[in-house]
């Protein structure tokens, strides 16, 4: 940047905060699918609809432990006179085996098992005697301890109709039928569907990568002893697990002192691990704001929508921010401000969004809910500027917590919510409707 | 278990979920704490209160990019009559210079650097001639490529108050207050703020450590070819990825066939990297149920609490139920019925609070609301149990997804709620008002 370029011709120009995050949404496509482990598919947004391949239960089996039998060998019995039935063996979960039910026989059967050919319907072990000759039982003994149950006979106390306690194959899913539409974000009961359709893997959008890096050359890491003038870099924690949060694989770099040959290249270098860079500080009117002087140049001016563009919002926290592409595959970069608080709410107002419509999902927002302003005096705001409060909300209510300084980092771990007062309001009374973003 | 020990001597005795949930928070306590570097502790609960060691900022600093000068040398200035100082050169952030501010003179300031001894205020660049000796800039020029900034003359537009744009030491947090509360758990404005005050690692209780089997002869893995009586294992994939979700580090041990050594060996091998152990399968009352016959009798009679008890609940899905500690550890182990929607329900009901219960949260349960049943015809729920449907909720009415079958995984894939049915209700009426549990 030229010094004349810095003159001023009156004021600078102001984006709002829905252009800007409209411009940068417009930058950054879904990831290319890939093909994905179920569980390391939790989380992402399943690609394809998916079809069941074979239906669900795969055959007749038995809902209860007890024994299948046929209807009409069962019918009338009672306690005082029970049904006397042959046990010809045992049909357990995962049997293979061929044991056939003939009229007046039973087949010890355990939930899961397949319905043997022959059988109608299964009476549960409650309703028999176990085989023991005496009254109901509660259970089977275990067949390692007790291997008589699978033979001898059986008496039974109750009938039953044809098909009670069996779940007939296909009644959950039937094949052909679709069991996942795309666009439905695997959690843990769609892994479990996945899972019991057989698929072993499934093609999703994969969780971003994001490159964090905070610029200051007053930054010093956690733990070590501050000197004159420094302070502890806060940024690059905080992003890196508020992109974590937002479904990002996040690779916190740390701080980088404020030369301009430096941050290019630890950007570039860490290029080959990103699909979004997010930079923090560096970004204002200073003659130290190397994010600025470093990547304003990067861009290739024959190519479209390459280059780092920076901006001033009409916003507060926030106002100066930078975005565009960086490197041969023109990966998305977001340069947000230093202030801890600045760049935590321009993380949730566009690094967030962006984030995740890398992962393609459909709802890339924080849900948005109006409440009742409880506060002891009104709340100013900057004509022109869109105001985002730290604020804790409940029960419709919300809270102003701390004051509006964009460096109450203290406030902002006590909030669980963004108040927002729009760019024509010089001040929200108490009691007032406002909208709130909830973080949490 | 000996044969005798299954006669029905009556009714078995049903416990109701709150007993059997109250049983199971009493033998799970939050694990012991461990220093974790602050990336590694997030999502985890603080055990200590944190004080804040150092006052934040650390020293007073410009919170713009502008001028650090006297009130005196810039009072009445306008555009017209400018202030005109003589820049002694630049104070960036970090740094540690010991530059003064005379009378008459000016210091080039960036934001977040530290006020110099005899300034008194700052004046933004914008209200400045930036040094060029024309109409107020926008912005300064990039330090490298016009060093002739840091010297020269500078003229003054406005006057500046005392104190202005200047943030405070210690206007943020004070040494020695309260920065976060023990309890609290770490999301990434919390994180920010330990690092902020220059914490690198910090005492939390770590994720537990989950591991997950299924247990069934009848179970392969998800890809393989079904053969006859056979079934895909989906409760190991569904329950890893829910442990998961509810914080814990899970481990997918996968499926166990029904042996009981092979059993009590796999879990016993497991015990080493588990902080909860959690099967599902082989509970009820049949011969092959082979966690029953393998955990029934693992307990050290002269311990107390030590062992699994199995019990059935008076609930739907989800009657039989296995739950203790197991090793020489006293490793809580929770035994869940096979079927997958059983399973899953008891996961929400039991597992989850479990492991919550050993991260140290307060919060261990799903929320909880009041929902109006929206459905086509009454719903039906047995006497005496509690029944847990699958339900869609929005906006405050709920509606059932898929019957009340306890194999439908498929609806379980659709629901983001249960529907609860309390004992006494066989019927709730479309209209009426029900218990929901929120799991998403």
């Amino acid at each position: 940047m030229s010094a004349a370029a810095t003159r001023n011709t009156g004021q600078d120009p102001l984006w709002s905060v829905d252009d800007h995050l409209e411009d940068i949404l417009a930058g950054v496509q879904p990831l290319e699918p890939i093909e994905l482990q179920l569980l390391d598919a939790q989380g992402c947004v399943l690609v394809d609809d998916v079809t069941v391949p074979v239906s669900l239960p795969p055959f007749d089996n038995s809902s209860m432990d007890g024994y299948a039998v046929r209807v009409a060998d069962v019918a009338g019995a009672s306690e005082e006179f029970p049904a006397a039935l042959t046990v010809v063996g045992d049909v357990a979960a995962g049997s293979t085996g061929k044991l056939q039910v003939g009229p007046g026989e039973a087949a010890r059967i355990m939930t899961g098992a397949p319905l043997p050919p022959g059988a109608e319907t299964v009476v549960p072990v409650e309703w028999t005697d176990g085989g023991l000759g005496g009254g109901p039982v509660s259970a089977m003994p275990a067949r390692s301890l007790s291997p008589e149950g699978a033979s001898g006979q059986v008496r039974v106390h109750r009938p039953a109709e044809a098909r009670a306690h069996v779940r007939e194959k296909g009644s959950d899913v039937k094949a052909g039928e679709l069991a996942l539409e795309a666009g439905t974000v695997l959690g843990p009961p769609q892994i479990g569907l996945l899972a019991a359709i057989g698929r072993g893997t499934v093609r999703v959008r994969p969780r971003p990568r994001v490159v964090v890096l905070s610029t200051g050359s007053e930054l010093i890491q956690p733990d070590e002893e501050l000197a004159g003038g420094q302070i502890y870099d806060s940024n690059s924690f905080a992003l890196t697990a508020a992109a974590r949060d937002a479904g990002a694989i996040a690779y916190r770099v740390g701080a980088v002192a404020d030369d301009a040959d430096t941050l290019r290249s630890t950007v570039e270098d860490q290029l080959v691990r990103a699909d979004l860079v997010v930079t923090t500080g560096g970004v204002s009117v200073g003659a130290y704001d190397v994010v600025k002087e470093a990547l304003s140049s990067v861009g290739d001016e024959d190519e479209p929508g390459s280059g780092i563009e920076f901006r001033k919002l009409a916003m507060q926290p926030g106002k100066p921010q930078g975005f565009g592409s960086i490197g041969p595959d023109h990966t998305p970069l977001l340069a947000l401000p230093g202030n801890p608080v600045s760049s935590y709410v321009s993380f949730e107002l566009f690094v967030r969004p962006a984030i995740r419509t890398l992962m393609g999902l459909k709802d890339v927002h924080r849900p948005r809910v109006r409440a009742v302003l409880s506060a002891d005096k009104a709340l100013t705001s900057p004509a022109g500027r869109r105001q985002f409060l730290r604020g804790k909300y409940a029960d419709g209510h919300v809270t102003p917590v701390g004051g509006a300084g964009s460096h109450l980092i203290a406030a902002l771990a006590h909030a669980d919510a963004l108040i927002v007062v729009p760019e024509d309001d010089r001040s929200v009374e108490p009691g007032a409707e406002v909208e709130v973003l909830l973080l949490g």
